[in-house]
Parts: C-alpha cells; structure tokens; sequence
C-alpha cells in the first residue's frame, strides 16, 4: 500500500523536525560545552545540516505533495493546520533564490564579527561598510518575500518570527502605549520616590548556591529535571527540544537576582516547549506558535508571576534559608521592591517592566524607517538619540551605549524586535484571563503552587502549539485580541497605584 | 564550468563526514549530559541522521561517480585513496538489503536491551531467543557482504572495524601467541612472587583532584584543552571530532589509578584523531585507520608508556604533591609495580596486560564456531568455560562472570575483538621502532617530554590517516608486517627478565 501524499509529506517534515532538533542539542552544545577550537568544524558540521533541510524542504516534490495531501478528505483539523504550517515554511524557503540567502548570511556573519569589536570600541563609523550590505541584502530578501508571501516587506521579515504578524497593528497597539508610556514612566518614578528605597541584598552568593536557588525553584514551578538541563552561558537562552529542554543562566556572584530572574524567565520558555503536544512531536503544527507567544509565556512567569509580591512571599524563606541570610533586607516586600525598581536606563536587556516597551517601540519605529529607505544608517545614531530623548527620557553618551548595543540588526534580524513588546502585552493579558477563569491561581502562587497556573496554560498555549495562529489562540483564551490597555492597567496597578 | 566527478563525490562525502561529526558529538552528549527523558527523541534524531547518511550513500548517482572519478587521471595519491576508502563504504552501504539492516538492528537493541537484565540476573538461558536471532541475522549479513566483497562471511565482517583485515593472518598471529601465552603468564606469575607484594596507596582521593591529576597529564602528553574536553561517563570512551576530542573517564574515590589508566588510555586514542591530517577532514581518506590502529595509539600510550618505570618516574612527584601524600608507597617503583600486577581474572576489561591477549583469543576463535555453525548458542557457555581454563587457568564460576560479561555479541558486533590483541602487539612493534628511530623518546618519558613520541607518531601513523592499509602503515614504520614476537619480548621484558 503507498502511502497517502499527507503521509508522505508528513514524514518529510518529521525528518525535518529531527534535523532541527538535532541542531539545537548542538547549538546549545556550542554556547556551554564546546572548547573554542572546535567552532570551524561546528560550523562547518550546521552549514551541512542547513543545506540537508533546505534541500529537503525546496526539493521539487513538495509542492505537489502539499497540493495533493490538501486535496485529501480525510484529514482532521490538525493535519490541516500541520498542512498550512509546512507551507509557511515551504513559502519561506523557497521565496528566496539560494545565492541571495547564502550572500545575506555570509555578509550577516562578517557584520555581526565585526560588531563584537565595533560595539567595546565604540566604532559606529567602522562598522558602516559591513552594515549597509547586511542592510541591502535584508531588503532585497524582503522585497523577495513581499512578493511571494503577499506582505509588505517588512510584514514578510516580520513573518519569519511573529507569523502573520502584521505591522498595521502593531502600528495601532504601540502608538496607543507610546502614547501613555512617558506619562506612565514618569508616575512610576515619582510613586517610587514617594517610598523609601529598599534595603541591598549583600553578598557575595557563591554560584554553587544560587544554582541550588535556581533549582529548587524551577522544581517547584514545574520544571522536570528528567526533561531538561540548567547550566551556564554566556548569553541566557532556552533550548533543546520539547523533550529536552536545555536553559542556562550566568551568575553574579555580587548580586543573586539577575541570575534568579533570568532563570525564572528561561523557565517561562522551557514550560512552553515542555508543555507542546508529544503527539505533534517534531511536526510544524507541533512547534511553538511564534516568538511573541514564546516570550510571553517568559514574560508571563518572570514578569507578572515571580516580580509578584505574593510570589516574594513564597519565594523569600526559600533564599533566606539557602543563602543563609535574615534581616528586614530579606523580608519578602522588600525583595518585591528590589525586582520591581524602575529607572530611565541605556541598556535594553538591563531595563524595567515599565521602561522596557519604550526601546522596543524606539527600535521597531527606527528598524521599519531603515527598512523603507526613509532613514540611513549614517542617521541611525541620532535618531536613536533623538527616539531615547522622547520615550525613554534620557540621551545616551555614545553609540556604543546607543545603537551599537544589541546584536540583531548587524546580525541581519529584522522584524524580530516587536515581539519582545507583544510577548509583554499577551503575558499580561493571558494572565489576567487565567486569574479569572481560575479563582485558586493567584493565592497558589503565595504558596508556591503553580499548578492551577500552568494547569491553565496547558490547555489555552502550550497544547495549541500551531494549531491555531497568535490572534485565535489569544482570542481563545481571553475573549478579545490583543488589547494594550490590559498591559498598561498592569503597569498601572503595579508601579503607580500600589 | 562543471565539477568534475572526483570534486562532486568528494563534496557529497564531505556532507557524510559532517553529518558524522554531527552524530558523534550528539552521541558525546547522550552518554554524559543527556537527562533520562530525552532518550527517545534523541533515538529519532539519530535515526533519521542515519537513514538520510544511508541515503545520500547509497543513491543512485554515486556509483558512476566513483567509477567517472576514478577514470580521472588528474588524480593524486591521496585523492586516489580517498575514491578507494569512499568505494568501500559504499560496497558495505550496499552490500545488504535495507529491510536486513532494519531487522539485524532491530533485534541488535532488543537483544542489548535484555542483556543489560540478563547479565546481572546470570539469565544466559532466557537471553537465548533474542541472542539467536541476532546471530542468525548477523549470519546473513555476513553472507550477503562476503558476497559483495569477495571475503569469507568473517572477513566481511572484520573489515567492517579492520578495513583489509584476514582472519587467515589473525589465524596466524593469534596461534603463536597462544601456544607461549600460558607459559608466559607462569613465567610472569612466578617472577612477581619472587618480589614483595606492593605498598597499596590509600584512599580517598576526591573526584575533583583526581580530575587535576588527570587534566596534568594530560596537558603534559600534549593533549589539547582547545580542542578538546574531558569528562565523566559510566563507560569511558573517546568521541567527539578530530577538532573537538571528547574524552570520558570514571572515578573511583577508593583507587585513583583505574580512572588515571583510563584517562591515558583514552588520550592515546584522542591523539591520534587530533592528529589526523586537517587537509582530509571529514573524508574518508582523512579518517583514522581502523580500530587495531587506534587501538595500538590508546595501548601505545597506557602499556608501552604510562606502566612503565621510566612514566613513573615522571608521574610520582605529580601524584605525590596534587594527592597530598608521601611515603614509600607513593615511590615510583611501588607505583610502577601496582601499576603492573598480573593475575588470572574473568573479566577481560580489568585483566592486565599479559592475560588480556588470553581473553580476546578465546573471544575469536567462539566467534568464529559460532559464525559458521560449528558451535551453536547453546553449548557456548560449556565452550566459553573450556577455553577459560586453557587460555587464563581459571574457569567462570557463573555465566554473569563468564560469556555474559561483554556486550558487544549481543549487541551484534562480530568480529571486533580480535582488534584489541592487534592492536596491543601494534603498539609493542610501532613504540620499538620509535625507540629505535629516536633515541630521545625513552628518556624523553622520565623527564615528561612526550613531544619527540608524538612527533614520531605524527609522522609515522597519525599523518597517514587512511592513505595506506593497516598493514602498510605498520611496515612503513617498522620495515616489517605486524610480528607477535616483539610483543612477546615486552612482555618478557617487563614481566619475567625484570
């Protein structure tokens, strides 16, 4: 008997999964266990596996395949929706001619190699060269895209992060929240003044017992240790594969509760993947929606879950006890108060929950500007400056502290930026809903039971992988699209009305 | 312009050699960072890396590759031996249908699987079924590559770990051996009875110096910590990529020397790939020669060099100062001689050097019988017993201690034992002649400078990857073929004479 042509389609794309996961096992093997000479052969040993996957995914029979296996009449729904994800990927792949793609990673290789030595030297001008081919390359793939997707171009970059994803409404959602965000930051500032400043942790916390922190509390949110790993890198980041789930974190031995909170926040991502349907394993419907949905399920648990102040009071005897400390310093509010801090700062991945959608705004406004022609990279610098001036309220003192300081752009990742603000905004909303729905989640947390929580989030995101596209599965689980003044009544409850 | 076929073949096993690598890291990561629970997605990655590397082998296009390729007469030597090494692993890719590979594989982990419960239960009786078919499978894989090889059934199957390896000349060696061995480990019984039984060294010595110890050493032998890593498993081993050498050891906080030894054996065998030509990475002429010659690097460095008095001399002062200890036991003659015990044992993975050859001898020549049929399965303990008692002179009180004590059988793998006798007596003949060629390398070894060895072995095996056969590689380096006598005179040399 011959397979039927969704059967057959379905095992390409299994193999596909493979390979994909294959991949990240060694792309977190490369950021915690890889001695640096091995880095030519590495690279050597994913460029190949890159080439098998677009080879797989480009070849000549799919089209007729997908077009056959949609032809089919008995398929469910999932297959359906596993169907029009493989051909989001096969539209993708296939968009683009393989010399365009090889030139854009090549020159995003060199531009973001020499970025690692611009940014320290603060060497805007030197970089230039290496910046505007990456930037010519990324607009001739998303005009490529554009056309083969029927997107603007910078929906079509938008696309391979936040599918169907669309800038209209991002327009409409950021401008409302740019809108209220100065006065918001400036209320929180004064309302925070209003307070006496919370008391320092002091150290210093050696790494061996803040990974004993960390365990014990990604243990008691949920994470299976059977399933997964926590180790070190330098960058933070959540990978593996569903069934392995791999975070790391760093340490500082001076302060605790950056390493704490970026552990929280890895954890948010690992019970996503974790929590995607095992019988959808390694298939494109079976995947993570997108990285919006990815980061507010990050932000969900970081965010509006552990810079909580009933979760301080779950969490505070756990660190006075293993860190062996006592004092009004390690009183659960003013542990809340320490991670809930806001202040008008340079540097994205430093800032607050309340000034961080300012620079994500500033970058998305600046990055379709670009993108458009409307601004040159020879006036990034100021109106960067003049962007932080407006929204954030402060200047930077030079680019490296300015536009040099996140790694995307030079990296070629454009389109990627909202997401961080939308992941904000659905983790908010999301979690509201879930409150609701689930009168036992909120005191739970107090107690360290986060079962009702994830119980929740099992069944409205983390089980819906792909079936469904961002705005259904939002819609779904709370009633209404993506509304921002849930996100800001959030900011609002928190930082000005406390 | 078009590639030629050589160029076209050269990059398709250039991908094989990648995906290798790939699988070999990933297989690293099983064994000492992979929690339970990821077991079985990682089965399917590899699985499917597996059949797209069958594929890609076994696809129409390349024998006609090869044969245009070899009809190239633009070809270096090496290029030559390169089309010859990729003709080989496309005759063993070919030689057996696809659906005996799946069931000789499948039956392999099943068998494997009952092994792991049979061993320690000493239940050789209900490891029968599964055992036969294994066997029985592995019969018509053998038949089918003996066919397409021009080998017997056995030859096939030793060319699979000794490409050119004959068992008419293992015949041959091994025969020799065996009629002085029992006379040898007499000899060498009653020589150590003649002296005072070693000062034994007291524990505990704590995982973590042992791991300095270990790391020393190895940096002193030259092993390179850019490129390369060493870590615990519940099996040593050596993995990882010529670039990226990933070594494992285990500990025992009650005997320091096993895991050392370990760790030696290991860099020998780490060495050798590191030092395979980077010019043929990832193809097959680049790959290391089989396994008696890797073999003979791992034994080369663990018996000829670290257990002998002249390593010791070197080695005390290290053991003495990073263990915190003193005393006569801690004597380089002491060490020299705990590191040096001969007994009759039942385990071949503890025997030491003189009885090892014993326990591998018994293991080819049941092999063998049961290859052909000229023993079955089930008079196999009763024959497994019988040679214990010719070969070593002590006979198993339990099949558990006896023909259940290794995996490799149950895991189908015939024809790999005879490797470690090869290679031991390789490593005996290639560190005579590197003695002789360079008179700096004995004295060398008591001062810790390994670097004129390892230049020789650069030179004479390591560089030669496999551009030459086994046997020319030996002859090159010692102006004659592989010759049991000069094993044997080390053996007399440290054991019995000393």
């Amino acid at each position: 008997m011959t397979a039927t042509p969704y059967a057959q389609i379905q095992t390409r794309f299994g193999r596909l999964g493979a390979l994909g996961e294959a991949q990240s096992i060694l792309h977190w093997d490369n950021a915690t266990q890889m001695p640096d000479g091995g880095a030519d052969a590495r690279a050597e040993q994913m460029a190949v596996m890159e080439l098998i996957q677009h080879e797989m995914l480009t070849d000549a029979a799919v089209p007729d395949l997908l077009d056959a296996a949609s032809a089919q009449n008995d398929l469910d729904d999932w297959q359906r929706a596993n169907l029009r994800e493989m051909r989001r990927s096969w539209l993708h792949a296939t968009a683009v001619p393989a010399d365009l793609v090889e030139a854009s990673s090549k020159a995003s290789s060199a531009c973001e190699m020499a970025w690692r030595n611009a940014r320290p030297a603060n060497d805007y001008a030197g970089l230039l060269p290496a910046f505007k081919e990456v930037l010519r390359l990324t607009r001739e793939i998303a005009v490529a895209k554009a056309e083969r997707l029927g997107k603007t171009p910078y929906d079509a970059l938008l696309d391979q992060y936040e599918p169907d994803g669309s800038s209209e409404v991002i327009d409409r959602i950021f401008g409302t929240l740019a809108q209220s965000l100065p006065g918001l930051i400036d209320a929180a500032l004064s309302r925070q003044a209003q307070r006496p400043a919370p008391l320092a942790t002091e150290g210093p916390f050696p790494v061996e017992t803040q990974r004993v922190v960390a365990v014990k509390l990604m243990e008691q949110i949920g994470f299976d240790f059977d399933h997964g790993r926590l180790d070190i890198s330098h960058h933070p980041f959540s990978g593996g594969t569903p069934d392995d789930v791999r975070i790391t974190t760093r340490y500082d031995e001076d302060d605790f509760r950056r390493g704490m909170m970026g552990v929280l926040h890895e954890t948010g991502h690992a019970l996503y993947e974790r929590g995607l349907p095992a019988l959808w394993r390694r298939q494109p419907v079976g995947h993570a929606r997108g990285m919006s949905l990815h980061e507010s399920q990050s932000l969900l648990l970081e965010m509006q879950v552990c810079r909580s102040l009933a979760f301080h009071e779950f969490a505070a005897p756990i660190l006075r006890d293993t860190f062996g400390r006592s004092g009004p310093a390690w009183d659960a509010e003013n542990l809340y108060r320490l991670n809930t801090q806001v202040a008008r700062s340079l540097i994205r991945v430093d800032a607050d929950e309340v000034t961080y959608p300012a620079h994500v705004i500033l970058r998305y406004r600046l990055e379709r500007s670009l993108l458009t022609g409307d601004l040159t990279l020879e006036d990034l610098p100021a109106a960067w400056n003049d962007g932080m001036r407006d929204l954030v309220g402060i200047v930077p003192p030079d680019n490296r502290q300015g536009c040099l300081q996140d790694i995307h752009w030079f990296d070629g990742a454009f389109g990627y930026f909202p997401t961080y603000t939308l992941g904000a905004m659905t983790a908010a909303q999301l979690f509201d809903a879930a409150q609701r729905t689930d009168a036992s989640i909120a005191p739970g947390i107090a107690k360290g039971d986060f079962a009702p929580l994830f119980a929740w989030l099992r069944v409205n995101v983390h089980g819906k992988a792909s079936r469904f596209s961002t705005t259904e599965i939002i819609e779904q689980a709370t009633g209404k699209p993506l509304d921002p003044a849930i996100f800001e009544r959030h900011l609002r409850a928190r930082y000005i009305e406390a």
